[in-house]
């Protein structure tokens, strides 16, 4: 079996050689293993992949006793991570990561996508994954989210992937998927937070465009980055060749944030992310 | 003799046809042309250079009495700008450009380096480049740079580059040079108004950092943008790994910016450029 | 209606003058214009968008008369190209272009997908794109062409794009569509010119690895470049990290160059291409 | 005192236990760690920064002993490394380093720039830094190469830096400095082997150009790549404009490959390098 351990403690003497001392002792592999520590913050970062035949609750129990009871110490499988898309009309980043679900590049079930719209409605079917319009028409902001969540709950995600998703969501939402919903933002964040941001752009004149993929907090366009990227725009572009652009670099940062946190790289600590 | 023309005047039917007619008469070749239309606003750019003997005010009134008396018409030989760069105590950008003009790199004169510190005297005089330190103690911002302008009318540049000059500029300064100060800003606008930017993006938990080359009107960090670019960044960089790639961007970023400005290839329109 | 307009040839004085007269007198206006010398050669070319009425025919003569017999001038209406996709098993390309397609981006207008595998025929099939397969078992290289062309020829496109198409195309076959087969070539070209340039590119220890699309000509991986681009690497990106990461950097790299051959912005001279 | 440990050997489980038991046991604080694992050839990579008091001597043998008696084992005080520069012509990447050197961003000593030519011998003066003219005229490859040794023994350089040296070493010289002379070429590696890559790049008709900073070895141009980079070109970009371009990319290419290597997290092994 493979297992991805993730440990983050206040830094410490000696968490290292403690730490990989354990898993020597129940015989595991260490086939990958990346630490960070936090000098600022004098906090510990440790990312390992093993091989090897474990009970988890005891090894994770072994280290927690041996470096801190406070640790946060994660230890599974190595598996697919069930997920759920959340989005609204744009067929972008939605086509890039059904293109890519099928063929088995994602490293992701995805078990069903769901919509304010049902413009996306067809282009889902085709792939044969279940598409759940939850209009928003005469319902308050609270009765739309518990519709959402109604479905949501039917598939027990790991993470929740807003692939264009054009609402904001209400504390009350996020605070029940914390660090598992995952946006992607069409601007270089924090530039142009907030609405309309390819126009923002235009007007002020930029010679790039981006995109970042993040957390979300209850702060809206502020949770910790995983992934930005820029391409370069100029004079001749206008609204629509820009937004052409700025269509592929969502839709590339948004794949390569979920690679990274579907394959459990990514801590976060306050509001920065550490990619191990 | 090689021309550079400019014009810029609202749009209509045949401006390229009447334009190249006029050039045309006058037994000019056109070595090299670029125009371009600004849809929204209506509104048409030219850039050309002539090979020919010509009579400067002659064809410049051809051609504003054959397009429009409000055109911007502008016609003059290519020649090296002459310039004053200000600095404060940085000396990346200011030892790229000194380096790029001593080996005939950089289209433009240095005529003078003015400084509210002297930390780079020394370094400016290895180049043989008259250095000026005009301290700020005991001098109201007015006072100071009156001092400045009483240096800089000296040398009568034609461009003044901001290379990390880090006072900022009241209006009745930059008023008397519309269009022709250059300045470096350590982010990507609109990213990071503002200072410390670097501290503001370690904070943010950006993955990129940026900068910005700009001319300066009344609003601080908000003048037309010229040129901009990014490096990766992670989280293993600290604070002064991410200033010295910063620096290596800021650099390249404000070198790129004037060689446009100085091949005379930037038209300013409202708040954004045209580089053609 | 809205025209295109494509010249080019051996550059002489007042070009523009007389080409943008013919215009004006046909009271055509000049949308978007731009024109590029080639010093090196002495050749002009010249891409402009025009909005009216005109006869075709007309217009095409005057110009060649005007300015030279042996000038090529292209005029057509602005429409979406037809063309044909060849794929072998790879789903990347085809699926991003199948994706854009189905959304209206990509400015053509996929009549069929042509395959020497069935692999990916179900995937076709669900955009209600005809698929064909030809296998090539049994087949002579030149009877396995012959199909193909029996195949494509129904379908007359406007160009063909080999969307990971891994099979060498013979000189009989490419010289029947001129810098009109598209191809993507998985590497920054001409680093890696022949088979598995990702395995060749691991083996050198490259710190990036690219895409190149580019005409496919009588020489393998040697026509004319249309559009390159490249991504980081490193030690840790293991075969299929960086088989996955060349993926992206080819769909990309191969759309924009398609948006530019269907906005007929390409010109090919001798082995290059201008792209206007 | 700060240390760095640099440790490459065949991969056996339990190897980060045993390395950090024994800087544990001799109470050195790690403050920066990295391993990696080759899988492919199954060979263990590691690099450490240590806080501490310690016998060097003691603390290599004690890990030799612990993991293998073939390992490779380096232990020394973190330390600006003495270099020799040797140049031709061109400025460029010369400017760069002196001016980085000046300021204190270069962790290297410039002991001396060495040169078949005396064009930049006024400009390295000003830096107060020795120049050596040693002219190829009249002299056998082999006579010439004795002269530079000469010259660069008397420096005892850690490292040699080809800062456009366009001169073939041969391998009697190479020999000498395994794995520590870093050459800058001036192209994307492998493509452009050899003489003149921009007018190779350029008869092409490549979109972007490139540099590559890389150990040399006996084979030219094919030593291990430490670091790489492309900037994009169009068909506007005439020879020194592309040129220009390219002198940028090398310079920056050149300085974060010598980072890498001064700060000793550059590992090689057959024919790559991990940089850790």
């Amino acid at each position: 079996m493979r297992y991805v351990l993730k440990i983050d403690c206040p830094d410490q003497k000696g968490l290292v050689h403690k730490i990989s001392g354990i898993l020597f002792s129940h015989d595991l592999n260490m086939t990958e293993n990346e630490e960070f520590v936090d000098k600022d913050r004098s906090h510990f970062f440790m990312r390992s992949e093993v091989e090897g035949e474990l009970d988890r609750d005891e090894v994770i129990n072994e280290i927690r006793n041996t470096i801190s009871l406070d640790a946060s110490v994660e230890l599974f499988t190595k598996h697919k991570k069930n997920i759920v898309i959340l989005v609204t009309k744009e067929y972008h980043c939605l086509g890039d990561l059904l293109v890519r679900h099928q063929f088995g590049e994602l490293n992701a079930n995805i078990k069903a996508v769901v919509s304010n719209h049902n413009t996306l409605e067809d282009f889902v079917n085709k792939f044969d994954i279940p598409f759940h319009y939850a209009p928003v028409k005469n319902l308050e902001r609270e009765d739309h989210e518990k519709k959402l969540i109604d479905i949501i709950q039917n598939y027990d995600p790991e993470f929740l992937v807003l692939a264009k998703y054009m609402r904001i969501l209400t504390p009350q939402f996020t605070r029940k998927y914390p660090n598992r919903i995952i946006n992607i933002h069409h601007s270089f964040l924090p530039a142009f937070i907030g609405a309309k941001p390819y126009a923002q752009a235009y007007e002020r004149g930029v010679k790039m465009i981006g995109a970042t993929a993040h957390f979300v907090n209850e702060s809206l366009d502020e949770g910790p980055i995983i992934n930005q990227d820029v391409v370069q725009t100029n004079h001749k572009m206008d609204a629509s060749f820009m937004a052409r652009a700025g269509r592929d670099v969502e839709k590339i940062v948004l794949a390569n944030a979920l690679k990274m946190a579907f394959d459990d790289r990514v801590f976060v600590m306050g509001n920065k992310t550490i990619v191990l």
